[in-house]
């Protein structure tokens, strides 16, 4: 019998896809910049459904291309284009299975959608922090996998840091049961870490068991304006000595930036009267409630304000004025979007070595080309930069998408030369895989792929990503 | 060339010991549990060093057995009696190579003992967290080796969850540079996470860049004393609420802990005029203040008291009182070993698990050996105790030396029943090497292998640990 006959014969017919049309949705990543095709796109139901897919895949050494929400930015749940591969989506297993209040813990299955997380928590008053742009359609299997990152790692950390316990189906298609619930547990290596942030290159992510956190009484925010990313820098200092773990947020916005948005997103309301060099977004999560947090917010930039060390602050007065300041911050994407596209360079490094790094960078690619913008933001907490480069004129565009490939290598180089990383929080994918051999050194290139081989000797698992 | 000769060469000859007083201080664990015989002690002074020692073992295929600060608790550094192994101990690499304010990181190396590293940071308002009872003497590459857990895992999780970045000597003697002081990375597998808690089977761990945090105004601690675990299950999603992330500690004591610390130090003064069922020693580290902290604990820890959640409680009024309540808590295993010793076990399963394991496997020790008495203690808000048997009357010790095996055996079920884990922050080394097989898969054990086999095919990493 057929692998695809078998395959229908296993979770049923309507769960495996062949007809282009059906396919087609699983085979163009998000961004649109990768297209394969595939033997079949599968959807299995259960664990025991994705171990039957592999055990046969397996058997017969075909390839698997893991996919969650299809939600990714660096092409690492497209199949290539031989057409040989099957791509498993684990959109079908969408079940929560558990959620253990005593123990802040919820168990979920691969395909839950990062929001439904979040609100099944926010229903018991707990917290699930992991928050990113995508958070409406990415599924946590997809976040696993590449140990996703974003607005909150500053106090709760990456994807990795909230998982507990996983349940994997490894390369041969059997079950690792590692679903555990628990804060310590020193028995031997601890393989979970192997396959959070592996990309689906070593097995595929089925369910886990995640951290969850009290929910704050009150999230208020406020901005403050700088002349420089030496000032922020210090302000982050300063913010975290006073809030402590309360600061759950600190992102900044270049002046190109903010100007961006007034072009391209005429109906948001710009903080400040003169648009500053830096604006920084500090949000603080409170325990106590709204007054304390934005008493501390405007004792402690006001402190700053008075000794100079910031040019300007407005704070929230409520929860809607601090949704609206995000608003701001999280619309700089789409205005970029909007303007015509950019250099995107998802990079992070120490947050000591952030302003020089920007500020070398900028002069370094201006010279080369005189008709770049970059416009910069990011999780400056996290030494996390959006570091995307735009153009001055519209009418540059055309050489902006020219000079991309030199753009990276010199933005890259000037990462990797600071001790920085050229993929903060996106993963490689298929995007990033050639340009990673140039940075890290032969010997942990050659320790990554021992691991690979161990754990998939005959490389089914998603081929062509990462290694 | 002989092995020694050649590595006498190469470190200088007063680093590499084979006189046996020399060698005996590093030969026998601890808790005196464990004592092995090696061809020689070598104490290599730099990384480079490390590489060399490790690089002549590896082709002469002499094992290699990492040594810190020889505080671990499971025999993991002590040699097996062949004779055949070189103990590498990393004490005099103790330096502290950098420490970075603006990125909230230092950098060490391996034999820095741990409370070096607290005290660096606490000069700069900084604080590391990483606490236990041996920080005076031992060493963060220990640490790091066994994933230590201590007394602020609740906020601030693991030693794992502390570190951004390693340096290794790999099985062959390649030096691994993963000494990174980044938040995000997401360019590969994360092979420091194998060597964290690998107990020097897969590698030397030389250095790491570890995470610091803004220093707390103040901590202040309550002891509060209710009837039942399930109370206190129940009281720590209470305080969790109130405080969030300032809830640094919530550890509990049995009656019987508090009952043994009256006898054998009668010195410290106990809380409550009667001896409740169950305390709770409860910290917040306040980034407002000594007064903010009183104020919180009074206000929270009253309300429990006035709807009955609890049954009394005391609030420290100062840094002093705090410390002093703690030292009830940290008294606890000196009392143990005064009362003339215990069987200890260190595990760790879900907080809502925990008052359900406790009732029923008191229960089912007492049924089997009436003359026992469980002491119960540890860190509830990571679901870890120290669930320790001593005898009701001293003559019984005798009797509990000579069921030690069995007491293990149903605790150890009783845990894996449960879901736990049998090991929660002392690693397996040599004591719990046999055990874990009972208690992992065999597909775990596999992987674990697998992984051991790509890393050191030539097993030269601490044999006869873990694995």
């Amino acid at each position: 019998m057929d692998l695809i006959s078998d395959l229908r014969g296993a979770i049923g017919a309507e769960r495996v896809l062949t007809a282009a049309a059906d396919c087609a949705p699983y085979l163009t990543d998000w961004r649109r910049r990768y297209t394969g095709t595939a033997r079949a796109v599968v959807l299995p139901a259960s664990t025991a459904e994705v171990a039957t897919v592999v055990t046969r895949c397996a058997r017969e050494r075909v390839a698997v291309v893991p996919q969650g929400g299809n939600t990714g930015l660096v092409g690492g749940a497209t199949p290539d284009d031989s057409g040989t591969a099957i791509v498993l989506s684990t959109r079908r297993m969408s079940r929560i299975r558990a959620l253990d209040c005593a123990n802040q813990t919820i168990t979920v299955e691969a395909g839950c959608v990062l929001q439904q997380i979040q609100d099944a928590a926010r229903d018991r008053d707990l917290l699930f922090p992991l928050s990113l742009a995508a958070e409406g359609s990415c599924t946590i299997g997809g976040n696993l996998s590449t140990n996703a990152g974003g607005t909150q790692v500053l106090r709760y950390g990456n994807t990795r840091d909230l998982t507990l316990g996983l349940e994997v189906v490894l390369a041969d298609g059997q079950v690792w049961d590692g679903l555990r619930g628990l804060r310590k547990d020193n028995t031997g290596y601890d393989l979970k870490q192997l396959f959070i942030g592996a990309e689906g290159t070593l097995g595929v992510i089925c369910a886990a068991t995640l951290r969850l956190f009290p929910a704050p009484r009150a999230t208020i925010t406020a901005l403050a304006a700088a002349a420089s990313l030496e000032q922020m820098v210090a302000l982050l200092a300063r913010v975290g000595r006073a809030g402590g773990p309360a600061l759950t947020a600190f992102e900044v916005m270049s002046a190109s930036s903010l100007r961006l948005l007034a072009a391209e997103h005429p109906e948001l309301r710009q903080p400040f009267a003169a648009v500053p060099p830096w604006t920084v977004l500090v949000e603080l999560s409170d325990h106590d409630g709204e007054a304390h947090a934005i008493d501390l917010l405007e004792r402690t930039l006001g402190a700053a304000l008075e000794v100079g060390a910031i040019d300007d602050v407005a704070v929230a007065r409520s929860g809607a004025d601090s949704r609206a300041m995000w608003q701001l911050r999280e619309s700089i994407p789409e205005a970029q979007t909007r303007a015509g596209g950019n250099v995107k360079h998802d990079v992070s490094l120490t947050v000591s070595a952030i302003p020089a790094f920007v500020a070398s960078t900028d002069a370094r690619l201006r010279a080369e080309f005189d008709w770049i913008e970059p416009i910069t933001f990011g999780h400056l907490g996290d030494g996390n930069l959006h570091y995307n480069i735009g153009v001055a004129r519209r009418d540059a565009l055309p050489r902006l998408q020219a000079e991309q490939v030199r753009i990276n290598r010199i933005v890259h180089d000037a990462v990797h030369a600071a001790g920085g990383s050229i993929s903060a929080e996106h993963g490689l994918g298929q995007l990033k895989r050639d340009d990673i051999v140039r940075y890290k050194s032969s010997l942990e290139m050659e320790t990554m792929r021992a691991i690979k081989r161990a754990l998939d000797p005959f490389g089914i698992m998603n081929p062509g990503k990462v290694l």
